[in-house]
C-alpha cells in the first residue's frame, strides 16, 4: 500500500506512515497539497497528515484541506516526537562542533545544546535534510537532530536518544482514503460552524452529552472573514454506524449553520495495531481488491 | 514601559509589543522562560507572548508557562501576519538569485517563491536573522522573507509586500504583568481540568451558558500523564469584575478538578488602542508610578 507523507526519507510523516502500516510504501511528497492529490488521482492508497502535536496545538491549515476535499479520514497514528543526535559512524560526542535540525528541533533541545560546549547550531529545512548533509558530505565533527528514522535511512549512529526538553511531545496524525471505511471505528471526527452568539455552543453539544458520547476533542477557531462565525473540531467517542453518533449530527444539524464528517475510524491504540486487530488489518483487506 | 518579547530585533513578537505600546521598549528573550524571568525579576514591566496563529494552531508551551507562573495576562494583541520581502537597497527583484528565511515563513510562502525563477532557498533560524545577514554581509543578490519591521531594523528595501500564500495569517499575542489590571477588562481567559467522562464538559459550559457569557475560544488538550483528564482552555467574553464572569467561575469550580483564572483585560480593538481607550493607557499610568 502507498501512503503519501509531506516531507523528505526520514522525516517523521515517514515514521507515522510505517507506524500506520509497517508493510507500506511511504511516498514522499512536497506540499499537503500534494498529498491530497496523490490520494484523489490513485496514486497512492493513503494520504498521512499531522494534525496535532502536543507542544505546538492544531494544524489549522490540515484542517481546512480535509474541509476543502472529500477525502475521509479513515484512521489515526500518534506519534511520540523522539528527537536523536546522529552522526557518521565512528564519530563521538566530543568530536562534534557543528549540529544541524530544523529551527523547531532545535527549539526543542534546546537545554541538551546548552549542554554541549562549543558547539555551533546550524538550520536546514527539514530534519531529514540535516542527517542527508552529513552523510552525502560525509561531515565528521558534525551530528544531526533527526528521528531514528533518520538514522536508518542515512546509516547514521545515534549518539543519543531522546534529546528533546519536553516529555510527552507526541504528534497526532490522521490517514486519509478516497473511500470510507467504517468497519471497527469507535471515534468520528466532525466539524460545524455555529453562529456567535451565546448559549449555541452548549444547546450543540447537548446533542452529544444526551446521548452519553463523549468528547475526545473540542476546538473552536474563529473563521476569519466570517467574524459571526465560529468553527468547531469536535472527535467524538463513538462510530458513526453507532446509532447515537448518527442521531446525535442531525439533532447537531437542526443548530448549527453546516455540519461536515470527517471520517469514522478506529481510535489509535499502537498494541491493537500491531497484534493485527481493528483498522490496520481491515485496511490491508480493502487495498488488496 | 520594557516589553519583553522572545527573539531577535525584526521579529513577528517585536512588532506586536510595538503594537501594544508604541512608546514602549522591547527587550529581546532568548527563550518563554526568559521573558517570565524578566517580568518576574521586574527588568521587564511587560512580556509578550504569542498564544495561538490562525494557521498554526495554539502554542500550548506558553499556555503551560501560563499555569506554571503567577504572572497575569493584561493585555492582548492581533498581529497581522504579513510576510514581505527584503533586499539591500537598489536591488531589483531579477537580481535575487537566493531568498533567506525560516523555515515555517518558507512555507507559507511557497507558491510565491515557486514563481521565481532560479532561485536558491535558503533557511536561518529565524526570519530577522536572514535580513541581519543580508545587511552585515551586504549580500546583493539575496533577499530576506522577514516583517516590514525587519525591513526597519536592517535598513533594507521592501521589494514585495504580503508575499504569503494564506490569506488571515494572525498571530493572537497576550501581554503579561506582575500585577493584574482589571480595568476596562472585557475578556477573561481560564483554564481548567475536566475528568474525561462523558457530560462533564456540558455540565461545566452550563456555568457560562446560564448566565449568557459568550465563549471567544474554546479548546480541549489531553493531560499527557493523567490519562483521564482534560485541560480546557476558555476565553469568556466578560471582565473578572462583571459579576456574572464571578458567579460562573465559582460554579464552575464545583465541577472542575482545578480552575485558573490566566487574566482579564480589554480585548484587542486596533482602533481603541491607537485613540488611547482601553488597556494600553491604563498601563502607561500605572507603570509610570
Amino acid at each position: 500500500m502507498r501512503i503519501a507523507y509531506q516531507g523528505e526519507p526520514g522525516a517523521y510523516s515517514e515514521a507515522a506512515a510505517l507506524a500506520y502500516d509497517a508493510e507500506g510504501t511511504p511516498e514522499p511528497c512536497r506540499s499537503f497539497e500534494d498529498v491530497f492529490a496523490a490520494v484523489s488521482s490513485g496514486a497512492a492508497a493513503r494520504g498521512i497528515l499531522p494534525m496535532e502535536n502536543t507542544i505546538g496545538g492544531t494544524i489549522h491549515r490540515n484542517y481546512d484541506l480535509l474541509v476543502e476535499h472529500e477525502l475521509p479520514i479513515v484512521g489515526e497514528v500518534q506519534l511520540k516526537v523522539d528527537h536523536c543526535l546522529l552522526a557518521l559512524p565512528g564519530v563521538t560526542l566530543d568530536e562534534i562542533k557543528v549540529v544541524h535540525s530544523h529551527p523547531q528541533a532545535l527549539a526543542q533541545c534546546e537545554r541538551f545544546l546548552r549542554g554541549l560546549p562549543n558547539v555551533q547550531i546550524e538550520a536546514v529545512y527539514d530534519t531529514a535534510g540535516g542527517a542527508k548533509l552529513i552523510r552525502e558530505q560525509q561531515l565528521r565533527g558534525h551530528a544531526a537532530i533527526a528521528s531514528i528514522r533518520a538514522a536508518e535511512v542515512f546509516e547514521l549512529d545515534v549518539l543519543h536518544k531522546g534529546v528533546q526538553d519536553f516529555e510527552n511531545n507526541i504528534t497526532r496524525f490522521c490517514v486519509i482514503a478516497r473511500q470510507a471505511i467504517t468497519e471497527g471505528a469507535d471515534k468520528t471526527s466532525i466539524v460545524f460552524a455555529l453562529p456567535s452568539e451565546p448559549g449555541t455552543l452548549f444547546r450543540a453539544l447537548s446533542s452529544f452529552a444526551l446521548r452519553g458520547i463523549d468528547l475526545t476533542k473540542l476546538e473552536s477557531r474563529p473563521m476569519r472573514g466570517r467574524p459571526w462565525e465560529y468553527l468547531f473540531y469536535v472527535d467524538l467517542g463513538a462510530g458513526r454506524s453507532d446509532v447515537r453518533c448518527g442521531r446525535a449530527i442531525v439533532h447537531l444539524a437542526e443548530s448549527a449553520r453546516w455540519v461536515k464528517t470527517l471520517g469514522s475510524y478506529a481510535r489509535w491504540n499502537e498494541a491493537s495495531i500491531k497484534a493485527g486487530v481493528g483498522e490496520g488489518s481491515v485496511d490491508v483487506s480493502i487495498t488488496s481488491s
